[in-house]
């Protein structure tokens, strides 16, 4: 998995430890969003699903995409909380979204997601867009190092 | 603790379980940004503190601040992930936020924020702003039962 988005191996090591991250857009009067996301950092691009839970209203996946398509700018960020406050950590990062209805790229997103998340196989969202985010900037704070696995 | 912000119990309980949320701002050029607080609800309003961790920069915590100066609107989302995804669930608040640098709510909010969180004892903050956000609107999704303590 290449690095070619400039992140350092702690701020990648970190990335791909967590399971949710958090999507913040904005509309073009500039009234913010943020959403939790499940996500695949492929190692230059971030992608999350667009998925179809069935509780989820229409309004709220639209606003999402509807911020996107008129103002591109994102902000994602992958936090730890720990009540020991010697581990919270996050990497942010800065950067322009795609919306992949289809395509090469989608279709590779669509099956990094699979792989990561077991939850998406039943969900049906193969044919569901994908957000895809470039990344311009990063910036990290705090203690980025995860746990080696507990031996045996 | 008088709710007076429309939330639902449910919605109120919810956001009093979790520890952390996520505030995004926006600039005026509508460049979102995201970032991980704790915070305290008192029912009413929604506070944070700025703190002074040492390995934060300036530049990060006044992006923040020079977000809200230039345009207040903010949103905020208390969420929970689980890999059961049948207990994913978040409320957002959208509003507008206020830096207070002092005074009687500044006092409150800073004396709430010290019981809610035993690690903030040790970090002088006591004359550091708090940003207070007035709620204007709330949405929520997915399921927002709060476990019932585990019996003894």
């Amino acid at each position: 998995m290449a690095n070619v988005s400039g992140l350092s191996p702690s701020q990648l090591r970190f990335i791909h430890a967590a399971r949710v991250a958090h999507l913040a857009t904005a509309s073009l009067n500039s009234q913010p969003h943020v959403i939790p996301i499940c996500f695949v950092f492929d190692g230059k691009h971030f992608y999350s699903p667009i998925d179809e839970k069935p509780k989820r209203g229409p309004a709220i996946r639209l606003k999402r995409l509807r911020n996107i398509s008129e103002n591109p700018m994102v902000a994602v960020v992958v936090d730890r909380y720990e009540e020991d406050w010697g581990r919270l950590g996050w990497v942010m990062l800065y950067g322009h979204a795609d919306i992949l209805a289809h395509g090469i790229e989608h279709d590779q997103a669509q099956a990094l997601l699979g792989e990561r998340y077991p939850q998406l196989a039943t969900m049906q969202i193969a044919e569901h867009p994908v957000i895809a985010v470039r990344i311009a900037r990063v910036s990290s704070w705090g203690n980025l190092s995860v746990a080696p696995p507990t031996p045996f």
